[in-house]
C-alpha cells in the first residue's frame, strides 16, 4: 500500500474501529490473499483459519460458518503485514457480475438534461473491468472523454431471486467505495452503454468490503469524488431515486443475484461530462471517492498500457 | 440426453465425422463433468486424460497442452456412456462474459425497422442467463413477450487485447449455436437492453463447442430457428453485417476477452417481435437453432418455476 493509502485509511474516524474489513491483497511473489483489515495493518486470513476458503467469493457464500471465528479475528490478533508491505487488490478480482444503475440521483438528472426515469435503467460494465482501490484507471488511445462517477457499490452475500424489497437486507453482504469510470464517447456512440461503461481497469472499488451490520443504513452515506484535490461529487446516499434494496427487488425478478456480484447504485451530480464545458480525466490526474462509514479508494489516471499483441 | 436430442444429433451428417466436440455433461449422482461427443456416445475427458482440467474455462485456457491427446482420444477409444445416460449441460457452465451484439444482419434491420447501424451495439447478458442445449427456457411471470433469436456463438480461446481483425482468427476456440432468448418489453422499457437479455436460462447454447479448425470458414453456415417444427428463421452468416473478426476486434478495443468467453454473432430475420401480430412464445413451445457444420440446441418453453424465497 502507498504512503497515500496509508493516509487514506486515517483520514476515516470510522476505521479506528476493532471491525471487520474484508481486503483481498497482495504480497510480492504471492499470488492473492484474503485478510481482515486491522488498525495496525493485515491479518491474513489463512493463517489464523486455515480452513477459511481462500478467495473472496468462496468466503462470502460460506460466511454463516466462518462469520464468528473471522470476526474476533482483528481484537485478538497481531496484524501479519503492515499496510506500506501489502497492496490491497480488488475485494473481488473478478465478480460474476457487475451492474450499474443510471440516472439515479436528482441532481445527476439535471444535469445529464434527463426526465427522471419511470423504471430503473440498467447496464452491465465487463466483469475484467474490475481494478484494485489504488491502481491505476487507463486512459484508452481511443478516446479523450475519460470520466469518473463515484457511487456507493453493494455486494451480493447470498444466491437469490425475487427478493421483495423487504427482504433486501438480508441478501447484501457489504459495501465499497466505487468509481463507475465512464467512456463518454464510446458509452453514447450507439444506444447501449455496455462498451463506454467496459474499459479494462474501469471498476475500481474498495477498499475492502465492509459488512452490513457495521454500516447501519446504507442510505445515509455522505459521497464524495474529488480530482487532485478539488471536490467534484457531494452528495447522500439518501437522494438515491431507487434505494438498494428496490434495486435487489427489480434484479431479482429478472437474474439470480450471486456472493460476489457487485451492484453499482448510482453517481450524484458533479461528473465531468456535467461541466461546461466538460472537464474530463487527464493522464496523471488522481481521483478519488469517499463514502462515510466505509472509506475511500484513490486511482492515478495513466495512458493505456495494453499493445497490440496477444496475451499468450 | 433425450430421445429428441439423440434425433437431433443424427440429422447433422457432420456429426457422423470422427471429430472433436467438446461438452460439458451431467450423469446422475455426479458433478458436471467434460467429454467429448464421438460417433457412439460421450468420451469422458478425466477418464483418459486425468491430468487434465475438469472444467471447460481450464480446458480451453489449457488447450496447447492438451490438444493433441484429446484430437486423438474419438479415433481410438470407445464411448464411456451412451448418449441416452448423460445430459449435455452448457458447454460452458457460467461464462466469464456473454455478450451479444444487434441488428448485425441485414433482413433483421429491416423488420426491426432500424436504420444499419455505423458502428457495433452490443449488449451484455447476465452470465447467470446461461443455458443448457437441450434445457427449457422460462416464461417469465412478468412478461408475455418472450423472443427466440438464433445466433452463431464463437467462444474466445485466449485471453487477447487489442486483437486486429486480421489476427481475430487465432483467437476463436470454436463455436456454439445459441439462442439469445428476449423479454421484449423488458428489453424496450428502458433505453438499455441489458435486464430484458439477462433473465435466467435465456442463453441456452451448444450442444457441444466445436473446435474452429473443424468449422473452416464461420461466415459461409447455414443458420435456422424453428418453433414446433415451423422454420421461423433461416439466414447464412455470410450475411452478417460485421463479421466475427471484426467483432473481436472492436470488443478487444475496449476488454480483455479471455478463455471461455461466449459472444453472440446477431440474428437474422424473422423473430417473434417481427410478425405483424407479434408471436411471442408460449409455454411447451419447442424452440429449435440449428447450424450448418455446427449442430442443433432445442429448449421447451415453460412456466417460470422460480420461487420467491431466497436461496440459503
Amino acid at each position: 500500500m502507498t504512503c497515500e493509502a496509508l493516509a487514506l485509511l486515517h483520514s476515516e474516524p470510522v476505521i479506528r474501529r476493532v471491525a471487520v474489513k474484508l481486503v483481498t491483497f497482495g504480497i510480492p511473489g504471492a499470488a492473492s490473499l484474503l485478510g481482515i483489515a486491522s488498525a495496525n495493518g493485515i491479518i491474513q486470513v489463512s493463517a489464523h483459519i486455515p480452513d477459511a476458503p481462500r478467495d473472496m467469493i468462496g468466503l462470502i457464500g460460506a460466511w454463516p460458518a466462518f462469520q464468528n471465528r473471522l470476526q474476533r479475528l482483528p481484537e485478538t490478533t497481531e496484524a501479519d503485514f503492515a499496510f506500506d508491505h501489502v497492496s490491497l487488490l480488488a475485494p473481488i478480482p473478478r465478480p460474476g457480475k457487475i451492474l450499474g444503475i443510471g440516472l439515479n440521483y436528482a441532481d445527476h438528472l439535471d444535469e445529464s438534461g434527463m426526465e427522471k426515469p419511470a423504471d430503473q435503467l440498467w447496464f452491465a460494465k465487463a466483469s475484467t473491468s474490475a481494478n484494485g482501490p489504488f491502481a491505476p484507471i487507463d486512459l484508452p488511445p481511443v478516446s479523450e472523454q475519460l470520466d469518473y462517477e463515484a457511487e456507493l457499490a453493494f455486494i451480493v452475500g447470498k444466491t437469490c431471486r425475487n427478493v421483495s424489497r423487504y427482504d433486501a437486507h438480508e441478501v447484501i453482504f457489504g459495501y465499497c467505495a466505487a468509481n463507475d469510470v465512464s467512456v463518454r464517447d464510446w458509452q453514447l456512440r450507439t444506444s447501449q452503454f455496455m462498451l463506454g461503461k467496459s474499459f479494462d481497469t474501469h471498476a475500481p472499488f474498495g477498499p475492502w468490503i465492509v459488512t452490513s451490520d457495521e454500516v447501519g443504513d446504507p442510505h445515509n452515506l455522505r459521497i464524495r469524488c474529488f480530482v487532485n484535490s478539488e471536490m467534484r461529487q457531494d452528495s447522500n446516499t439518501r437522494h438515491l431515486i431507487f434505494n438498494c434494496f428496490e434495486q435487489i427487488e427489480h434484479l431479482s425478478t429478472v437474474m439470480t443475484l450471486e456472493p460476489g456480484d457487485v451492484i453499482l447504485t448510482g453517481t450524484p451530480g458533479g461528473v465531468g461530462a456535467g461541466h461546461k464545458p466538460p472537464r474530463w480525466l487527464r493522464t496523471g490526474d488522481r481521483v478519488r471517492v469517499e463514502i462515510e462509514r466505509i472509506g475511500a479508494i484513490e486511482n492515478i489516471v495513466r495512458l493505456d498500457s495494453a499493445t497490440g499483441a496477444l496475451s499468450r
